[in-house]
């Protein structure tokens, strides 16, 4: 159905609070950077009241998942602070005058000012959902049969009347601020009652001071009516208009470059039922009614009719579902002419299944007011307290982005590192785009700074040269080799047979690694220690040759391998891979350990979380059986027990931090092999005998340099402190602050 | 063979001449940028008098190569002159004070001036080739069982002292300037005789005042009595010492960071019997000798033996086969004397089948002096002149370079882009290492300004994002759209499916072609001009998504399809590539067409040449097919039959120049469109209708952007003018002048 195609985003305010409720005095959080830059992440009337900023989206999914991202992203940032989850504020100072007023050093800071004076500076904290909405072009056409811009503004207008009109109904559906703190009372002790329906949308919530009547009967006269508002003094400009929708007009993020009218829907109160402030379902029903009223004839939406808009939308707000005034000025139950509206939505030809089911939950809602987030909330509140209820919420929220932090929602599909990096994006409120989603290629641009991103770590810092270089092992030998990095010694060889001859000359008994001179993932490598045989030997070449023409034969280094992770001058993270493992409990067989460690959200089969699942193949089957165990061993318990000689997490190894404890001269070595090559991100892998000691002449050698390191397992290692190296790149990229 | 390894060089000189075999007064050429700059090509004596350097080889067929490349390159940039074969000068100007001397502007023009003086400018123009020779590490702990480098010195003095000893044997074999020009001749009327054997090693040829006695009993003893000829006045510095050889000491190109001992012969003479100058067999015989002197015992090289040495010489260099004076100053004849030798060489236990055949050569010259390249060169002189002989070889070597232009000997294996810049690299004479032949990279160093160059277009110059755009059509085409460059309209598809249902909607009847979203070399593109069914439309698509998950549905803009090189900021060359093609001659078949056109040199089946060989395959058949056609049909005379929809010059389609033909907005366009992706080198295709009109809103679109560009198509059109491309790409990496 091309009505059904709109474009939507969403706005939500949260208050930043602290365990126990109480509203923060501190300043917006720096880690966002600046309010001013930052296009999802900004500030509201007070400096501690955050506002969340979704793109356009061309689904509500799209943009639903985005305020997951940005309510996970935000929440995790908070230095012991929590979003508080309700349109009515937490605890707020004794004196309203403490509620510092958001600072931004310019005359939005003086129209904040003008604002608490007249409204109280308690009430223009009321925090809400915004949910904007447009057709698309082809929406647009079939409701219109035309693009011009008169007519599409008409069209919104006849939506902006319905909206106003209807607003009762969906004060009622969506309403969800109940219950208040005694410290949002006024000096007049108002509000004076205790519980509402919708206390942000009532008399007592945020409302100009008196109900303006406009003039709807052109786009043109609206806005004369508006600009008359201003002129007389009555309101600043046109946004201190509060009404239920807005109508608008502009440039819309990530939308492209034409200006675009929607209208903004203002009534959602926040939901503290749900994580993000709002069912998902009330966002489609919201959209469903909006095509309904499109595809309805105009009215005329006189004085008459605003009063009792205005009217009816109190009186559900104050008390819920109770009488209301219809178009013949008669009294009726908002139950009953609610259902009168629900019914004709349903003769829609398209409304079934999904739809359907939205509009029968209405009907309950409607049918038993018990049902409303409204009565559910407020009987929690009396159950819990109203700071202990909306308390336990907060925290429930953050367990619940804290137990996926490694991933986006609507970007799982993406590799795990460009995740990572798209989560400091929004943290940092770059404008970005997906260009390729098979091939994580981003686009990300910020004040005119254009960059595009493949794989979180292939990017414009570096040269085509030094990636070429180091794709290729023998080159890049030859490269630290000049430059005075240590590396293995050994040999490049071209054949099985030139491989044989060599071991004869030279590496008989002593600890090799076999490899493809190009490789990823660790496919093909195999590392040989003292004790292997003639036979050992033939297949680690063989197995080397099936990946790539030249095969690489190299002093195998004693110590363990570390990932040094370069970007720009400094090493970011610091990372040992242990090989797929598990740890004896003195019961359990192998192939029982490594069902249960898989089983853990951090481990998937595939690249859907930082670590990979152990398999139990042939590879490993080998590996155990030369070391004299099978799946079915049972080992001692706290015996480790590798499954595999290789420590790539890809097989399914670990990825442990280390970043704090490596000897400096470690991580200069690492800067330097990486600066060899020009690179400005790279991966620099080295075999330490002592991590703690300096680097000296044989307690090292640099054996790989990876032009694509993987930055997810430095966010979010196995163990020890996450690094955030996606900040890191884009500090790279755009010489932003971390 | 151990000791058989060396590591070996040549160093040439020739004079360069015009077409009459007048020597020329023209600067040295300035495309080879600074005499001091260029390793490979400097001035020897005089400014018009080239000396063309190898750097060392593990092998003589390495420093050959180099040579016949360093020769190719040479002649093929000179400027209507050639180069003098002869050792023996050409025609000199009268005056001998009209030779210019090699101005370098510091003291090495001083002390060419000097040498002037003292020996006369003629005999300064003398010029040979020199070869370098030294051991590899093997070989010298072979023959002195230690590396020790007094021990290394004093085995490389015993061959000095063996190669001046039996030097007369070296003038027989090698001696190739019977005849000189009577402009050589001195105010004396010197040389008074008008036939030598070696006229350049006699006592007429380029040597010192006296024949100077050395002190060869230790090295340190043969290098003061060297000091002890300089403190006397006698010469200038140690390299005025004009001897069959002399021992050196130092840096060679290409052969990494430690100076190593060689040994430098200087008594081959020019030899224009050959292209080079030099038979190579003659280069394993005297490597062969060497490896023998340094098998055999030290000896005391005394004053006597140095005068024996110096008559015997003269007499050979003079007269041929004559008698000389043996260790027992008896006089035997050169034949006897030296097949002695040659006896014990061939006992030698490696000595068999090549070097068998090469001593037997040797043999056969001693036995019949009619068989020496001297009695030969005589003759033939006698025969044609002196300089129409010459000038006859000078020619016929030219043409032989401009046969193979395209390719370098040694470097076959590598791209013929990769070949294309080696030969830019040798003519600009930076150091390089092939640091992966089967990748095609290399290493390019200047005056410690380093690069890393894969398939001549791949370098430091681009960023990799810039890459990673181009390689990916979809991402290429949003950038080039957010620049406002047209390209064609169009879509990407997941699936065949898609693909048909965007096919009724919006392709249907309108000209398109189906690419895959990542390709090469045309693989899975096809064209569907008007009139196409839907089977062929479906056929496309499984054959585009048989090559990647995404592919391109196009508009198929009308007009040819160009290749603009950029590079830097300019377009360096336009090719249109003309799709596999024959022109009928109204008696063949197009099959017997094909064989016609594929058989030319430019035509290979792999990458050998510059163009692929025109294939009689299904795809052939098919699209010949479509036109009514097939491999049997015989066209009329003129007619011009396509085998191909696409023009790719790897599915066998010829490439014409058109860089001077094309209207300047279109080179405009193509470096906006490189820059728009912030390219430096990149291959823009642009679709455009007629080339002589300004680029306008609705005759061109860009098709695609190439990270890779083949630069040999440039250098070697099938018509049309050749572009020196690879220098370009030098300029732009080390900022070099063209």
């Amino acid at each position: 159905m091309e009505i059904l195609k709109g474009e939507f985003a969403l706005e939500r305010e949260n208050i930043r609070v602290d365990s126990n409720g109480y509203m923060v005095d501190t300043e917006h959080p720096k880690i966002f950077g600046s309010k001013n830059d930052n296009i999802y992440i900004k500030t509201d009337f007070a400096e501690s009241q955050i506002e969340l900023i979704t793109p356009v989206f061309k689904s509500i999914e799209g943009a639903y998942n985005f305020m997951d991202n940005l309510q996970k992203i935000v929440s995790l940032n908070l230095d012991n602070e929590y979003l508080w989850v309700q349109s009515n504020p937490p605890i707020l100072p004794l004196d309203e005058n403490d509620i510092t007023i958001a600072q931004y050093g310019d005359e939005r800071t003086d129209y904040r000012e003008y604002l608490a004076k007249k409204y109280g500076t308690r009430k223009s904290v009321l925090s809400g959902m915004h949910f904007n909405f447009s057709f698309q072009r082809s929406a647009l056409k079939s409701l219109c049969k035309t693009l011009d811009h008169d007519k599409v503004l008409a069209l919104y207008l006849k939506l902006n009347k319905y909206i106003t009109k209807y607003n009762w109904l969906f004060v009622y559906l969506t309403g969800a601020s109940p219950k208040f703190h005694e410290s949002f009372k006024d000096k007049q002790g108002k509000p004076n009652r205790d519980t509402f329906f919708s206390c942000r949308n009532s008399e007592y919530g945020y409302k100009n001071l008196k109900d303006y009547i406009l003039d709807y009967t052109s786009v043109e006269n609206y806005t004369n009516s508006i600009n008359k508002l201003i002129e007389q003094g009555e309101i600043a400009k046109a946004s201190e208009l509060y009404m239920p929708a807005r109508l608008k007009e502009g440039y819309r993020i990530c939308n492209g470059d034409s200006k675009v009218p929607y209208i903004e829907l203002r009534f959602i109160d926040l939901n503290p039922l749900y994580p993000l402030g709002v069912n998902k379902n009330d966002l489609h029903l919201i959209h469903l009614m909006l095509v309904y009223f499109a595809m309805q004839d105009d009215f005329n939406f006189d004085e008459e009719m605003q009063r009792r808009a205005y009217h009816n939308r109190n009186q559900v707000a104050l008390y819920g579902n109770v009488n209301i005034l219809n178009d013949r000025n008669i009294t009726v139950k908002v139950e009953e002419e609610a259902l009168k509206l629900i019914r004709l939505v349903e003769k829609l030809g398209f409304v079934e299944g999904f739809y359907k089911d939205i509009l029968q939950d209405a009907k309950h809602k409607l049918q038993d007011v018990t049902e409303t987030y409204s009565y559910i909330i407020a009987a929690g509140v009396e159950r819990k307290g109203f700071i202990n209820y909306h308390m336990q919420k907060a925290k429930l929220y953050l367990d619940r982005a804290k137990r996926t932090e490694f991933t986006l929602k609507g970007y799982e599909h993406l590799q795990l590192s460009t995740q990572c990096l798209l989560g400091s994006i929004i943290k940092k409120g770059l404008n970005y785009r997906i260009l390729d989603h098979a091939q994580n290629f981003i686009y990300v641009e910020n004040n005119g700074h254009e960059e595009y991103i493949k794989e979180a770590t292939r990017t414009s810092a570096d040269s085509y040269s030094t990636v070429l270089v180091m794709e290729n092992k023998h080159v890049t030998k030859f490269v630290l080799n000049k430059n005075d990095v240590k590396t293995p010694k050994g040999v490049a060889i071209e054949s099985v047979g030139e491989g044989i001859e060599y071991y004869y000359d030279e590496v008989k008994g002593m600890p090799v690694v076999v490899k493809p001179n190009n490789t990823n993932f660790g496919v093909g490598i195999n590392i040989l220690n003292i004790g292997y045989s003639f036979e050992d030997y033939k297949m680690a070449l063989e197995t080397a040759f099936l990946e790539d023409s030249v095969v690489l034969v190299e002093e195998f280094i004693t110590g363990k391998e570390y990932r040094f992770l370069v970007i720009g001058d400094n090493v970011e993270g610091v990372l040992h891979r242990r090989g797929a493992n598990v740890i004896g409990d003195g019961e359990s067989t192998i192939r029982e350990l490594v069902a249960m460690k898989n089983d853990n959200p951090l481990r998937s089969t595939g690249y859907q979380a930082p670590f990979i699942e152990i398999q139990c193949g042939e590879f490993e089957s080998e590996f155990l059986r030369k070391q004299g165990f099978s799946f079915g061993t049972v080992p001692r318990a706290k015996e480790r027990i590798f499954l595999r000689g290789n420590s790539n997490v890809s097989t399914g190894g670990d990825a442990l931090d280390f970043t704090d404890d490596v000897h400096d001269s470690f991580k200069q070595l690492a800067v330097k092999a990486a600066k060899s090559v020009n690179a400005k991100i790279c991966g620099v892998d080295i075999i330490i005998g002592d991590i703690s000691e300096p680097a000296g002449e044989s307690n090292h050698a640099v054996i790989e340099l990876n032009f694509n390191p993987a930055i997810d397992m430095h966010c979010f290692p196995t163990e020890g402190k996450k690094r955030s190296v996606g900040d890191k790149v884009l500090k790279l990229l755009f010489d932003k602050e971390d």
